[in-house]
């Protein structure tokens, strides 16, 4: 089965394809153009140098928030087309989910934070269970970085680039047991959104071509605290 | 400062390029394509996607081994060629160390397996120190997968295409400590090579165009077992 995977969820643009679980191309860019400008030639490239026709992938997978409103709407978009033109199936992942695969079997508690611009970041907390699968503990929240507060007793690991800048904020006073992963596992791969929506797929969670809306979470649902406004 | 970072030891071809610690490109490709057919126009592609040319790159940085025969020659060959055209200096990186970086901020040893062919396979440890820095346990070594038999009490964490391959054989009958690494983190990355890279710049271990040579493991120094002649 081959995946065409994709996320504009964040700062980078990130295009994968894989064949089941193997990966045929897996590619991040993080330069300063809008997504809408890289998101197709980058696909282009993965099927150029894969040698992969759109016609011939299987499934579409495609992070569908948290992340920023604009990016969130081209994914979405992009999926959209892709699903309409080919009549294959589709799957969204949780950018914040694609985010903790970057250090899994780790037996921390994994908090992914993604910078949601004005002071905030959007937040989500994981483990891995016993099958070495990842479960996500709460829900989505967007905070400020200050109150961000693990009540766990086991160590916690963040990762994205929230927690890179926002690392001597996070955890206020109780830094003993808190850890910031590397450097280079705070961008969402692609292969990871391709991984989460292989799950999602033999899940039969399928995506709604003409009913499915990104997770914006900082809509008037996500009731923003008072900070939001002030910046 | 701008590192251009690539791998290909392995049987996927990888291309970073980072400005400090920061990936503003990082791909792997993994197809059926001579790796001196796919190196140069990946590499290609990093600088017309970030519009960095090479004149540019102030580091750069390679996968000096152990890996494919020639694999590692046409890494080292495009390295050589890179110092020399542009007089910046370059780095060696063990690819079973950019391996483990895969994997990081975990508290199990962690030992990098990567096919060799023929049987075997090539095998180092690595530990995180506290400082969450790479450390290697021991000497990379050319061994069959059955004498693969990790003599700590901590868990193990196998990363790599022969820990998949091999993931019936490894370890023998004590299968209670061992874990294997997700299927993303099977592949070198080249961001990985890059953050590598950067540590061994700054620690002045800088390659000697002229004389440097990759690491072979299974030369006549590696006295490898009879098993390498049977196949």
């Amino acid at each position: 089965m081959l995946t065409l995977a994709f996320d504009t969820s964040f700062q980078t643009v990130a295009v994968a394809i894989l064949r089941d679980n193997a990966i045929l191309y897996d590619t991040i860019i993080n330069i300063d153009l809008n997504h809408s400008e890289v998101l197709l030639p980058v696909i282009n490239q993965a099927c150029l140098q894969t040698g992969i026709k759109i016609a011939d992938v299987d499934l579409f997978a495609c992070t569908i928030g948290p992340g920023s409103f604009t990016g969130l709407r081209i994914g979405a978009g992009t999926l959209k087309g892709l699903m309409l033109a080919t009549g294959k199936p589709a799957v969204g992942v949780s950018s914040l989910a694609a985010l903790a695969l970057n250090v899994s079997h780790n037996s921390k508690i994994i908090c992914s934070v993604m910078d949601a611009g004005r002071g905030q970041v959007y937040v989500a907390y994981f483990r891995y269970n016993q099958k070495s699968l990842l479960e996500q503990i709460g829900a989505d929240e967007v905070v400020n970085p200050a109150d961000i507060d693990p009540d766990f007793k086991q160590n916690v690991l963040f990762a994205g680039d929230g927690a890179i800048k926002y690392a001597d904020i996070i955890g206020g006073t109780k830094k003993k047991n808190i850890f910031v992963a590397s450097q280079q596992q705070q961008y969402i791969r692609a292969s990871s959104v391709a991984i989460l929506g292989i799950e999602k797929f033999n899940r039969n969670e399928i995506l709604d071509a003409e009913t499915f809306v990104p997770v914006y979470l900082r809509s008037a649902d996500a009731h923003p605290k008072k900070a939001f406004f002030k910046k």
